[in-house]
């Protein structure tokens, strides 16, 4: 339920409204707005169904929510969130680039990668230190010796770091090095490790599955909102469908989706969600143009010899000019790059 | 088979080539580029295995080719085809848009939509007079009625006509009043329906079936262009996927892939590809930037009362606030609206 | 909307009900049981909106339904359907075997897959003599010829014809030859065909489409009846989905999805359902098992020659192999092959 | 790669190819068949591409393996895996039945659920204890507590028990009150888990993900399979395509796929693969036929008040009808049950 105050009501209506709620051992989330308090309120759904806030002064309505998801729905939370990742803000008016190779195979490899994506504009580094493989005998990542890489790289050269994490027992040692925690695709619903992730302290980067619908997306997140971490981002990857003529198929009505029923962030993954070089460029733009906040492509110095996902990597000077395109579609959509 | 004349190649040595060809029954399309001419080769594929072409004076080299699409492989026609509407061009700098309700439902709702979408800037009209429909008790459509009504208002607004073609014995009847020629999604495999259009004399947009494959799609297009009709055009609309959000999932990638492999131009439909009102303008804009050369929107006077489709029918007015915000993005790209 | 009659309602009863509902330009069908009489009614909404049946003499009650389809559904027909091909029944007790080669060929071919289909206990000949390709330049089939040789072929060993209609001007020309008028997948919302279809003598089998939802394939049948042709049954043929192993998904549930909806009887094509030879047999005896009231098998004299289809089609002997061991699960679901 | 030793080869043969594999720090699994010895080899595919074991005595071919999966193979290992679930063999000439609940609710609930199947015929206990559900706000399950609930009502009445796994920190409680580990389908890929359960000691079933491929499917149980635990059974529980009238789409040519590429059993889930009541008998029948070696059946003593899953459960009298069904389908295909 979401109990709407009136812009007229002062301090006092509020924290009667909360501390009401609150001795039915109901939660509460305040999203604060430019005219009006909204309260949204989780608990136990039969002492909700029974409230009744209208008479309370300074409430104007209350308003039932239908879908499962509370805390991660735009209903709950009007304005859109930004994320603060250490100095860069993602959901904001500018759009953020994450670059890199897809997993980290050397120090060199890993310097090279982001001394050009630094050079191109991006700001956050990926890399995967551990990497989930449909077989096993395929390489896993280089673990922990993987992220001093990538933590030493972003340093050097001023980003971020993005890396994914496959095992919640790894979070806290992954926090020491990362500045995103990226849930892969087919981690999506691993509930216990969203759970993990809702009390970690660093934001969270949430792939969609490999056939998750928007709902069940939607409510993966809210397990990570619901243990109290807020800072969660979603990333559209691509869905699997009957076409192989790309790798996945990148669901772009997804981003204005998530935009339509969230106040979360969106980054789009056009290496993923293509799986071929010529497609990243143009589904780059398009993104942009429908909505995203952030952009994720994959860099790799030398893609033919990449451990994994050669074919879907840019080489230094593909992502340069793709980088030097995206202005003009960014600004068309009223955002910066 | 490609045959790739030199650029010093003499006509002569072009038709000493064509000729020899044709003397084995083989058939050849000539694309003349500002440097070179490239002569593709279709026929008996005995006989072409067989061919040493590479000997004869001003012949650079031969490209065998595997796929089993020819004359739309852009590896035939290197050149991007610019298809002429009577007056209006599908496939240059400009973007064109097709606007017009989904079903012609009366004239004056026809010359009400029409009147919108001209002076918000759309050039070609489109409208249902033949409804494919999945149940017998759904309305069919006007038939001949509606099309007489589509011309008219089209013509009191200067604008074209598009319109769907839902049996080949209608296709003389129909080319009377329509400037484009629709195959549904349903139809992209109705094979003696495309065959007949092989020999229409106005321009095809062919959709994309439900779940049809992007190879699938291009050696639909293969069955009109074989025909002696070169006028084709594609058409996303969105594939079936097991996401129900949305009422198709529109597939951005395949308009860069129909880029790639083909020289036809393609048109983007975030009506039917997405389903929902909120959802057109941002899918549009997406469109434009991954490199459509068209779109098609739903526009209708009064969405809540449309006969069909009206979830996803823009109002005028949505539609002229969505035509102005196109501008930028296209320009983006390069290209004009 | 469907009226029940009492058990106790005499023929008059009956004929005023039908008189009533004739005089509002309403249609009746007559689903005639042991117990009572069902009297199926379609027509204008508003008119059925209205209707007050339930005073009438002998009626017991009425029952609105709310599912599109109407002539194919359970609820106004309850009792299975059985459909007598020319002596051949399907849909009763007894499964039938349709077989042979995916297309016609030669006289030779269809005669030894005739002669090894009828030893080995198949009622029906298969085969194309139109075929419907993905390309162009694939073989087409060899038309009226073919139809021929299926006809001199069947009649030489005692066996039905069922062969594939892709275009509805042929529907004439086809039934000279053919017992069975088979739409394929990729006509299954050929809507204009399915409407011919409706007015002609032979019994029809409806393929599913490549992604058609059970509630389409419904509809679709509807088609047909409401123009008056009732002997209509479905053939499940597997859907496409994102699994490459198999070159369909084939979709079992679907069989007993139609047995509990509709009173028509279904075929079982595992041949194009897997599209790979080790896997006939397994789902032909899962289709029994599941309730399909047909199989449809692919048998060629020499697969590895085929023109089209060789990796599902079985050779004669394999094919004597699998008719040898089904009957024991007939049995088990009490039924004969 | 597949050594394979001739059937005069003696074991002094054999003991030196296992030596010299050995010596090359290669991996061996020995499949001892009537006939003949197999020999799989697994290790540095460098190794391994310049091994040549023809020579050696008693050897009568190598096989090169090109899929990724090897211990899962049948090529690997051509007979039949049967495995002991503390006395019930399961992938032998029995078919083996799970029944119960979909999640333990109470005491009263499972003794009901057990007395019954267990006097229908079943042999082992289902019932989920931690439960991954789309929502935080749906029942995670009881956890320890109801797996003391399994376990005593599953001694009460002579049953073993499956129960599922979602955290592999869990691993070793759970071993200590069931007898087979349960991967549901969203961990299907959760490779930490895989190869945690990897040195588990009880049998694991390895769920299909939602939408895995087949080849991925093997692949993940053969993670679990290179971390020295043998005892890897697969469930089909049904695929996500667009369909919507069943809950998934049980893809039964999945079964006959394992049986052609494996030697593992596999056990076919008509509960969760069509999500309606009236679908689990004909399913479970069509599932023996095609070759399953168990089934898994929910059923609840009461599913209108099933906190999960109710529209899907059968009634103990359902089960009773459906077990009475099952031995003439069984004996059809050679099994009993």
């Amino acid at each position: 339920m979401i109990v709407v105050m009136s812009p007229l009501a002062t301090k006092e209506n509020l924290q009667d409204v909360i501390k009401k709620l609150e001795s039915l051992n109901l939660r509460t989330h305040l999203s604060t707005g430019d005219e009006r308090t909204i309260v949204g309120v989780i608990g136990d759904k039969k002492i909700i169904a029974n409230l009744e806030m209208e008479m309370m002064t300074g409430v104007e309505k209350t308003v039932r929510i239908t879908e499962k998801y509370k805390l991660v729905s735009r209903d709950f939370h009007p304005q859109d969130t930004v994320i603060d990742v250490d100095g860069v803000e993602i959901g904001g008016k500018e759009i953020v680039v994450m670059a890199g190779p897809c997993a980290v195979e050397s120090l060199e490899q890993v310097r090279e990668a982001a001394r050009a994506v630094k050079e191109a504009g991006a700001k956050i580094l990926r890399g995967g230190a551990f990497k989930p493989r449909t077989s096993p005998y395929d390489f896993q990542g280089l673990g922990e010796e993987g992220l001093k890489i990538l933590r030493d790289a972003a340093d050097e050269f001023g980003l971020k770091v993005v890396t994914e994490v496959v095992d919640r027992e790894d979070i806290p040692m992954i926090e020491e090095y990362a500045d995103i925690l990226q849930v892969g695709a087919r981690n999506m619903q691993n509930f216990q490790m969203l759970k993990a992730l809702g009390s970690a302290k660093k934001p969270v980067m949430l792939k969609r599955g490999l056939s998750a619908t928007i709902s069940e997306w939607l409510n993966a997140a809210e397990y990570i909102m619901t243990g109290g971490n807020e800072n969660v981002m979603f990333c559209e990857r691509g869905i699997r469908t009957y076409e192989t003529f790309t790798r996945n198929t990148m669901d772009l009505s997804a981003i204005a989706a998530i935009k339509e029923l969230s106040h979360l962030p969106i980054v789009a993954d056009p290496s993923h969600g293509t799986g071929r070089r010529p497609m990243v460029a143009p589904m780059a733009r398009a993104s942009i143009a429908v909505g995203a906040d952030a952009l994720m492509i994959e860099v790799h110095p030398n893609p033919e010899r990449a451990w994994s996902d050669g074919n879907q990597s840019l080489t230094p000077a593909q992502f340069k000019d793709l980088m030097a395109n995206l202005g003009d579609i960014a600004k068309a959509v009223g955002r910066t790059i």
